[in-house]
């Protein structure tokens, strides 16, 4: 049974996996780091204990554990462990606050430009993160990405999957949750989304961990009201 | 003395009188509404009254007298008053809500959408108006205009020219609020802001109270950073 698309009218977007290809981004940044410094390392692993912080830090903030801090907060908390860790010293201040910027310069997978152009003509566009707007901002000028509203979790003082942060973005739009389709590489976040009523689209990234890495969701729950193995297959799903 | 705009990062622009022109935008859909209904007025103090019932809902919750409501709520409910002092009845619930969505069609000033482009090549380019977000993602939309971002007294659950309002502006775009530029054709709003430590810009709208009226600035303070007499005069000294 095809879903009805005629009901949606905005589309938020997870960032990080979804829309940008967070890792070999960071890799490229980290790496050059190292090399400027004579420094040699896996810079792979450097990446991914990088995203495990944050991942950790939104988790900790969800479970009012921690009190709220931002994506770059939590990326330089990390960092500050990470460079240790790898034996990165001598960096200045400047140089380690452009480092951890390099979450605000991550590329935009090749076909999400396109896509999204192509849904813009026709929904409301948005992104709904755990970055914080001012990365998510800066983001966007840096891979063209052609949002109409720049949504976060930070608006809600919370991080997705928490119902608060769905719901928010909804209500920021004026418009009811059914109105508006989540959409990600992640099933879990979208079942989230699905919980308080929003739609739901799945785009699947099977690169985001790395070629072949069996961490990506190739297919999502059948619950999931539209599934496309790229932007271009969506936005036709999308019938745009 | 010239103004050094190379530490502006970010402009963020009032919306209402500033970018778009909400009193023409207002009179052409209520005197559609009257005609259609056989019913004749002064449009013109339609949209005059109209627009000082959220300039009045504004300052009420700034100064604590009401709980925050937004501008779609406060819209609605001086519209109601409206409609029956105008002796405009029969409208269904429907209509009377696209009607009152009339906030979110209005035509931007004839050089802003090109003014605004050109500004969005170099700075980080936003709204930071009273109006709620829904209200202004719509209004970009009709109007074309180009946003990286949608900031609103509603992030701030104030109104300007509260200090809470510009400095959450600055804070979501993780910058300084010597790094942001409020725009505005409106003193008062940039003396609020500079109040704060943002910088200040000056567009003149002689028009938006309609054409003559003394209600316009022409002119602005002295101590405002740059001032021009429109968008593109706007952009040059601003070095685009």
């Amino acid at each position: 049974m095809s879903f009805d698309v005629s009901q949606v009218k905005a589309l938020v977007f997870d960032v990080f996996g979804t829309v940008v290809d967070w890792r070999s981004s960071i890799i490229r940044e980290v790496s050059a780091v190292g090399e400027r410094l004579g420094v040699s390392g896996d810079w792979e692993g450097f990446a991914d204990r990088w995203r495990a912080g944050y991942s950790e830090g939104t988790r900790d903030v969800r479970e009012g554990k921690r009190p709220f801090l931002t994506a770059d907060e939590m990326h330089r908390e990390r960092l500050d462990l990470l460079l240790d860790d790898f034996g990165m010293t001598g960096l200045s201040e400047a140089e380690t606050d452009y480092l951890n910027q390099a979450w605000h310069r991550l590329d935009p997978w090749p076909d999400a430009v396109e896509g999204l152009t192509r849904l813009k003509s026709k929904y409301v566009i948005g992104t709904l993160s755990n970055g914080n707007v001012g990365l998510l901002v800066n983001m966007a000028k840096y891979g063209g990405l052609p949002w109409d509203v720049v949504l976060t979790g930070q608006l809600a003082g919370t991080y997705k999957p928490d119902p608060k942060v769905y719901l928010s973005a909804a209500s920021l739009l004026g418009l009811e949750p059914g109105e508006v389709m989540m959409t990600a590489a992640h099933t879990n976040d979208l079942l989230g989304a699905a919980k308080v009523g929003l739609r739901t689209g799945f785009i699947a990234r099977p690169d985001e961990f790395g070629v072949g890495s069996p961490k990506a969701e190739l297919e999502t729950d059948e619950s999931i009201d539209v599934a496309a193995s790229g932007y271009i297959e969506f936005a036709e799903k999308m019938s745009v």
